[in-house]
């Protein structure tokens, strides 16, 4: 009796799909530099004409070799297609090349995770991220932030930034629809969120809770806005289990935090959340979930930056399922009160405390 | 007017598959400790009924946290399928778990490759091995196979063997039938031709050429086999200007040799075979021509492999396209007698002095 699969490839697909990820790290690498040379960008000029391997070499002046090299990379990984004997760019060169999503990815996997990712396995059996040590001696990348070579620190900016960017916009109308006197910012890191609400609200009062480090940097942007004085800093460890909030707010703020966490950690950061809130208040949770993404590439990248968080950033977050962070709100004895849906990648809960 | 491209892809596929470029480091990582921590073999066994998170962690014994990022990273390279919330292997990772093919594949590029790809870059622009520095202090990693750790030695055979073994049994048959006296074996390594040819007549007499290092490799290998007085030992290096190759031969064989020079160092070595050949002479080349594949599984790995050669062995040769080598035979002037046709991976060429 043949062997069933859930999948309705082929043998011969299967075999090719897995050869696909046994030379990623080569075809990535060839990518790359297609996109870099400007192999890409000048084949793109070249419309359904393409260019033979002659043309290119001259026209981006590398040698025949490294033409004949890249182009046949290039071939494997589908980014151009051989007409006769000219290299046409397809539309997933189009998309190495000019989309951004793509750009950002493949800078910040290259300059941030590609040499501690030889490391993952470790990582993964340690629960530490082994592939860290590439960087520098930090427990987690956090720490090492602000010593990372500018290249590295330029992507890593970067990705963050393109999966976040605008992303309060949309989300702000509905934290302050309940018009909040007082917002606690848990994990405010640069003080983006607080500033974003000073904008949004000419009354709201901030308490942005961080670790010191983090504190310095958002005390500085916050002045530099001129709104230092609408908002309070109060350093505080999250995982140091003595750890309490201030209370007396009316809006619990946590974005892209929880992710930096184990889900013990999670549940220990909600519980001490619950703890300062009444019936009336309000935790307002936005996360990127992996079962939350509107396309297959958004989950992928989603999912991918899990590994990221496994072999460099802490060792033991990640993006989580949407389930799992609804099974920590319950642990810690809350409950979901509001879906309030997905914004680009961002999911937004609100959460309340459970009755009873 | 809207932009055409060759493919049919919308910009959806096009989008995602430029994702699978990009976290193509992360996935290949993912996939090899899915295979190595017996998750996929585990999931092999539970058929269709596949396995919740807990279960394969229990399983294999590995945290939950390793669980969810392997299952969910096995999700995105469609290694494993959700039904409901059990996770069920694929074809894909049932080729993965299975194939010698994926599997030598996998082990190269990790213990081989995968470090030094980070320098394909370099190695590209410059070209010379920029890679190899990783292994160590060598020009060329033949020069430090010998020094080489154990197991990534091992992975370096494996894959070298993989795509080699077995095929003297089809070639033999089709370069005794003109019933040769004297071959020389041009780049005779290990001494594996050699050996095959006495295995395969009584009273052939073999010529290796080769570097003294592996000469004596081969001289070992044959004096244990007990054929040694039948054969020759010449050292040569083929990159001297001045080298000249011994005369009198039948038959010429070069058996995946020219793969590892750039296309002006192959001209040459062709042309000191072509001053020992006379009109009866036959030099055959035996090579893994990316564009005589069976297969895109086949091309796939072959292209892959000119990469290794960019970054790590030498830094300026490569799997060669079969018209690329009969430009090369014309240059040193040389023909293609007969394409004696393709078995497994490789390509027989019979080739004889150019008239006039």
């Amino acid at each position: 009796m043949k062997r069933r699969f859930p999948d309705d490839r082929s043998n011969l697909e299967a075999r090719f799909a897995a050869q696909r990820l046994a030379f990623g790290p080569m075809m990535f690498q060839a990518t790359r530099v297609l996109r870099r040379c400007g192999a890409l960008a000048f084949l793109y000029k070249r419309e359904l004409d393409g260019a033979s391997v002659e043309e290119l070499a001259e026209a981006v002046d590398i040698s025949l070799y490294a033409a004949r090299i890249l182009l046949e990379a290039g071939l494997a990984a589908e980014l151009v297609q051989l007409e006769g004997d000219r290299y046409v760019i397809t539309r997933v060169g189009y998309f190495v090349l000019r989309d951004p999503m793509t750009e950002v990815n493949m800078n910040f996997v290259h300059d941030v995770c590609y040499r501690s990712m030889f490391h993952f396995e470790e990582a993964l059996a340690e629960g530490k991220p082994a592939g860290l040590r590439e960087h520098g001696d930090w427990a987690t990348v956090y720490e090492g932030l602000t010593q990372l070579p500018t290249h590295v620190r330029d992507s890593w900016l970067a990705f963050d930034h393109y999966y976040s960017d605008g992303v309060f916009e949309g989300v702000l109308p509905k934290v302050f629809a309940s018009e909040p006197a007082r917002v606690l910012d848990v994990g405010g890191n640069t003080g983006k969120f607080a500033l974003a609400c000073c904008g949004h609200d000419p009354k709201v009062e901030i308490t942005i809770v961080d670790l010191p480090r983090q504190l310095e940097l958002a005390k500085a942007n916050l002045r530099e806005a001129g709104v230092a004085s609408r908002v309070e800093f109060v350093a505080a460890n999250m995982l140091d289990p003595e750890v309490a909030l201030p209370g007396g707010h009316d809006v619990i703020w946590m974005s892209q935090f929880l992710d930096c966490f184990s889900e013990a950690e999670i549940v220990h950061i909600l519980e001490c959340a619950a703890r300062v809130m009444d019936a009336d208040t309000r935790l307002y949770i936005l996360e990127t979930y992996w079962d939350r993404q509107d396309y297959e590439a958004a989950r992928y990248a989603v999912i991918n930056t899990s590994l990221y968080f496994t072999a460099i950033a802490n060792g033991n977050s990640k993006m989580y399922h949407s389930e799992r962070m609804q099974a920590c709100l319950e642990q810690a004895g809350l409950v979901l009160d509001a879906d309030l849906g997905t914004m680009g990648y961002h999911t937004l809960f609100r959460c309340k405390k459970a009755q009873g």
